[in-house]
């Protein structure tokens, strides 16, 4: 995003702030950030960008709300909705927060993964923008137009129920399909020998941070446990049908699923 | 493949057989094929590639090979290798087929989803090697190695065990990923808006034909059973945890699957 950002705004200047020094060092060489910085940097800034696993977004955000001037936008992009929404509900500088999730990115971590374009027809989410000050709104809705993405509004607890199965089911769907091939497969040749592209696209998302991921997972609980029973009722149904020589049965509901085409043709990749 | 073999051997006439007419009319109009032809022309070719979907193979299969000249090979594709290799064990023209599974392809079907270059770098597994003649060994090899394949040699039984973990698995997580969110979400406006290219790579090969994958999943019921068991064992036990809130678990967890990244960049995609 900061990437993006100095190419629409070239006079912008943007400072970094990473618990990981190699990651900020990282990102000074490859020029997605001018200067390393640190949290007393925070009430000179116009635009604050916090992108943070979620867990630890619970105990920033208000220290950098805390933080900032009262002409600041702060725009944080955590995956889960809900609990960041409640943690801030009150805090003194609400307004100078505005809650979104672009829904964008790669299964890569790190400032080298950076690239330009990635955010290019993607939607961004934006929650309880009401609880946003209006000035502040226009100037981030702004810089999200400037990144190329489509503006959806939508209510943190909505986001959360739709996100669990357009999203953090996939992570979960994934991670486990990697875990029960390597658990079956002791000769790594073997696996990369007759994987294909099929397979490695469906375990893609094997590949996502842990340390992002584990607390998505925790803060949307309820919304993925639900929608993880689902998917396992499919799948037992799925392999009952298998086991009592349904294969009609089959064809049908794989015939069923075919309108996810139309849906997914729609979807920049 | 039809094309490929246009671009390395421009000598070569290809004649196309289909069921369906307008997929045949279509081959003829994209140059993948030179002649529509009937299975009366098999007595004269030399190179009998039979791409169909494995339950057709089986009936298909032993009559081709009937047809065909002493001299010609016959290269079938199917991606289950068991039972077609049993069907036409004892047949008497055994030796002019090569039983292989190029393990490359897209979600797409049908001539129009046709494009040269598709087996550059992929694997190319070849069952019960010492079946087919000497001589039509070498003209096969030769024209897979011309598409730019790695040769690997397997035999059925352990093809289709494997197979089961990184290939039809992930067809089956995918379907039913699918399927878990459409029936979910019924409004697909909210899906096309909230999904990102990270659920599109998890359920693209929901995408496939049925006419396709469910003979595969017969064919292959009990490699694919015992797979599909394992899995959904996986993902009741990452269920588990998060229902126990036993994040430290779930990310160590994640963590172990990581190995996954390692042979997966080694995939061409």
């Amino acid at each position: 995003m900061a990437l993006d950002i100095q190419q629409h705004n070239t006079a912008a200047v943007v400072y970094g702030i990473d618990a990981d020094v190699t990651h900020a060092n990282k990102a000074l060489s490859l020029g997605i950030i001018h200067h390393k910085a640190t949290m007393d940097a925070l009430p000179t800034a116009d635009v604050v960008l916090v992108a943070v696993p979620v867990d630890v977004l619970l105990d920033i955000l208000p220290e950098v709300l805390d933080l900032v001037s009262d002409t600041a936008v702060v725009v944080e992009v955590g995956s889960s909705k809900e609990r960041i929404c409640a943690t801030v509900a009150t805090h003194r500088k609400r307004r100078n927060l505005i809650a979104t999730h672009p829904i964008a990115g790669t299964e890569f971590s790190g400032p080298s993964a950076a690239h330009t374009g990635l955010f290019q027809q993607k939607t961004m989410i934006v929650c309880e923008v009401e609880k946003t000050a209006f000035s502040l709104q226009e100037k981030a809705l702004e810089i999200f137009k400037n990144l190329g993405m489509r503006i959806r509004y939508m209510d943190p607890v909505a986001h959360d129920k739709h996100i669990a199965y357009v999203s953090h089911l996939s992570h979960i769907s994934s991670f486990m399909l990697g875990k029960t091939v390597l658990e079956k497969e002791e000769n790594e040749r073997d696996i990369f020998d007759m994987a294909g592209s099929g397979f490695a696209s469906t375990v893609r998302l094997a590949k996502s941070s842990p340390a992002m991921w584990a607390p998505i997972f925790e803060q949307n609980k309820t919304n993925i446990v639900a929608s993880l029973t689902e998917y396992i009722r499919n799948l037992e149904a799925f392999k009952a049908l298998m086991v009592s020589d349904q294969f009609s049965e089959i064809y049908k509901t794989m015939e069923d699923t075919h309108q996810l085409k139309n849906i997914l043709n729609g979807i920049v990749q």
